[in-house]
């Protein structure tokens, strides 16, 4: 999770949301990327999502049902729909994403069902980030 | 829709699922893609994921509220979600997605509040063209 919160420090630095994502596989770092929906004027580009397609192309399988995502928020409805599609082994996350909608579904409920799901990991860090982001974005 | 099957035969062209998207702004494609999970080796390579990054790369704005999406296959919970954070203005998709879990999610409660859905345009269309092609695969 250290390696994601680097990650999520690069993305602070360009003046994105700061959220990063690793990917490790056999206690390996196998992926690294942070958000970039600002610099690439694009929704999809989360983290996670970046970090799916690149561990992809490093194992040259879309399947990553031996690996693990650490990821410094919790994964929003599509980047959990994402990893569904990739069968992920595991998901870690750092903060919990508290912008809920009344209506919300169960995000568990998104994903692959061998998933198995982590959160709370360095969540103060992770979470002081992005305080930090949105306390200054509001001047 | 026609645009959008169009696609979906691209894509079949490269032995890929067949499913395409449109783009549509003010009566104008704006952007086109199909599937390309296999060629790219990337679960998130979905036609909609790539129509969505293509439209809002043309437009300079991350936000879609002013576009309709035209879609030959139900999006899935991962597209649903990139839908969302594009506030994505309509969808509009052919065939209904049958590959329901017992759990699954109500699709609707995914996507932006504003987003109007609606279904079954070209359905026919649009679903034979993925039963021919899986019933080619199974052989």
């Amino acid at each position: 999770m250290k390696q994601a919160l680097k990650e999520a420090e690069a993305a602070l630095a360009k003046d994105e949301i700061p959220i990063g994502a690793v990917v490790v596989m056999k206690d390996q770092v196998i992926a690294r990327a942070h958000n970039l929906t600002e610099s690439l004027n694009d929704v999809t580009a989360h983290a996670e999502m970046q970090a799916i397609t690149s561990a992809a192309d490093y194992l040259g399988g879309k399947y990553l049902d031996e690996c693990t995502l650490y990821v410094t928020l919790e994964p929003c409805v599509m980047c959990a729909g994402a990893l569904a599609w990739a069968q992920i082994g595991s998901v870690v996350y750092g903060a919990k994403d508290m912008r809920k909608r009344k209506d919300s579904v169960d995000l568990k409920k998104l994903y692959h069902p061998k998933t198995k799901i982590e959160g709370g990991l360095l969540e103060e860090e992770c979470s002081q980030l992005l305080k930090d982001f949105f306390e200054k974005k509001r001047g």
